[in-house]
Order: structure tokens, then C-alpha cells, then sequence
């Protein structure tokens, strides 16, 4: 049972959306912004860092929701749906670009502190391609998604299980993403 | 020198704001209804919280610039501003009401990670007299600082050596919030 009082029925993150809106604004403003405004990463890109972090901080509804939506965004991009998998399992392996390569461990370091990101990461995300803005959005996603996890698991919300279970909200999110994400009465 | 160019002479987060305005507007959205909006917790109470998280995260600048707000906050609210820096140096013998030690106790858990919460850290809130919303702003609060801390920290940005440095924007954020609270040209 979560720690305080929710609507029933809704998972993870969205039953404190619905029951506190005003934070819940700006938190999905911040999503949409930093998930699919521009940027010279792909929505399958940055979703794929909110994914590999979510993963990290072991937040199983984060991680399958960001999970489901990349795949789908991944496909439609052109790339690899699994490359999402593959990262999570072992990104030193994984066939990834090394420009996403050195991004993901950018967001490894930021998972694990601040201060964790040296020099010599962020100069090796940039002889691979990534531009400021690139970098910049991969410390802020990892830095938010420390947030969101802790926000969904801090409050011990419920989850679904399997994972076909976040399939759908998975496409809905690809298509549609996180402005008017949460159920209306 | 911060990973990424960013304008001159601007402190810790005010200068990824400054340059990247489209993720600020919904950060300091989100300060501002965290840390003043309505709460059954006070402003000063909310940045004790914000300012704890972030020494726990050694984030220099952050720990630096809430606790000088905090302390103008606590002061006009007829708290002793050095409650603030009580809690930083051992919460179990600070002179703090007990359900901000408790709530303080739970903000501490959030630091560590989302799942470290348990059931017992709540109890202890709500005996206290800590109600759901003061619970979700805490922990909300906590998990919010987890991400700035990483943010300023993650890009290497520069900030003052001195607490006194500090004083002059705690006075200002104390008294006009986080909305406009980045310098325009």
C-alpha cells in the first residue's frame, strides 16, 4: 500500500499526478520539454537515457513505462527497438552508437552523484559527436529521472507486473507524450 | 570550468538556466509550488527540507544558496534560523519540532533512494502530526533536490566559496520566490 492516501487503480507516478495537479504540471511540462522538445537527440534517444537510469535506481514502473515507449519510438526512428535492452543488460557490448555509448555512461555517473562526472566523460561523448546541448540534456534527464523514481518509489506506489502490462501506455506515450498524460475524471 | 559553455559570472544553476530557458521555466515552476505554494508545511520548513537534501548530496551551491533562504524564512516565521543548520549537523539532537525531524528523517531516506522509505518513517511522521500532504511534499521535495543537486553538479558549474556570498540572494529568494528568478539580458 502506498504511504499516503491515492486515487485507486492508477500506477506509479500517475496517482500522485492526479491527486497533487499543481506539482503534476510542471513535472510533465519538464517531460515533454526534455523528452521530445528539440534537441540533438532523438525522443528514442532521450528515452532510452530516462529508461537506462530508471533502471539503475531499480524503479520497475519507470523503467517499464520509459521501457515500453522507447521501443516504439526506437522503431519509428529507424533503429533497433532492442538497443534499449542491450544497454540496460551490458553497455559496454550493446550495439550502440559511441556517441550513446559515452552519453549513457554520462547518465550512469549522474545516477550515482553529481560529482561523478569527470573531464574525460564528457570529452569522450564529444570526439563521438555530442554537442553541448546533447550533454546538457543527458544530465538533466538522468538528473530528473533521480527524481521521478525517487517521487514514485519514495511514496511506495503500486505497479503492474508483466510487462505487456505497459505496452499500451507505452504507444500512448510515444504518440502523444506527457501534456495531458494524466486521466481526467 | 563547466562540461558545457555556459554565460560568465553566473552561480550554479542560474547559468543553465539562463542558457537553456524552455527546462528552466518548468524547474522553477516546480520550486516555486514545492517550496511556496500552499502546504501544511511553512516556506522556511519546506527549504530546511531542500537545503538538508542538498548537503546530504554535497551540492555546495544549492546546500549554500537554500540555506540562506531558509534562515530569513524561519526568522520571519518566528523559528530560530539556526534550526536549519542544527538538522544539518545531527538531526537526532537538533532542537526541531518532532514531526520535522521525522519528515527530515524520511527526506534523509528519499537521499539514499526511493525504496529506502519504510513504512515505520511514515508512522513516526504521522504520530507526529505530519498529514498526507505534508508526507507527499517532503518527499517530493527530497527527490526534487536529488535532481538539481545532480544538474549543477553533473555540469561542473561554478558557484561562490563563501557563505556570505550567499546572503543577499537567500534575502531575495525568501522574499520573491523562484518565478523571474533568472537575470534577463
Amino acid at each position: 500500500m502506498a504511504h499516503i492516501s491515492l486515487p485507486e487503480g492508477l500506477p506509479g507516478i500517475v496517482g500522485p499526478m492526479k491527486q497533487y495537479p499543481a506539482t503534476a504540471a510542471h513535472l510533465n511540462g519538464l517531460a515533454q520539454e526534455l523528452l521530445r522538445g528539440p534537441s540533438s537527440l532523438t525522443p528514442g534517444e532521450r528515452e532510452t537515457i530516462a529508461t537506462f537510469v530508471s533502471s539503475r535506481n531499480d524503479c520497475w514502473f519507470c523503467m517499464s513505462t520509459h521501457r515500453a515507449a522507447t521501443r516504439h519510438l526506437l522503431e519509428s526512428e529507424g533503429q533497433s527497438p532492442d538497443m534499449v535492452d542491450e544497454v540496460r543488460r551490458d553497455l559496454s557490448t550493446a550495439h550502440v552508437s559511441e556517441k550513446m555509448r559515452a552519453l549513457l555512461a554520462i547518465a550512469g555517473q549522474v545516477q550515482k552523484g553529481g560529482k561523478s562526472v569527470r573531464e574525460d566523460d564528457v570529452a569522450l561523448a564529444r570526439a563521438a559527436g555530442a554537442d553541448d546541448k546533447a550533454i546538457h540534456d543527458t544530465i538533466l534527464i538522468a538528473a530528473a529521472f533521480c527524481m521521478f523514481n525517487r517521487y514514485v518509489d519514495g511514496l511506495a506506489t503500486w505497479a503492474p507486473e508483466n510487462e505487456e502490462d505497459f505496452v499500451e501506455t507505452g504507444a500512448r506515450l510515444a504518440g502523444q507524450g506527457y501534456i495531458n498524460s494524466i486521466p481526467r475524471d
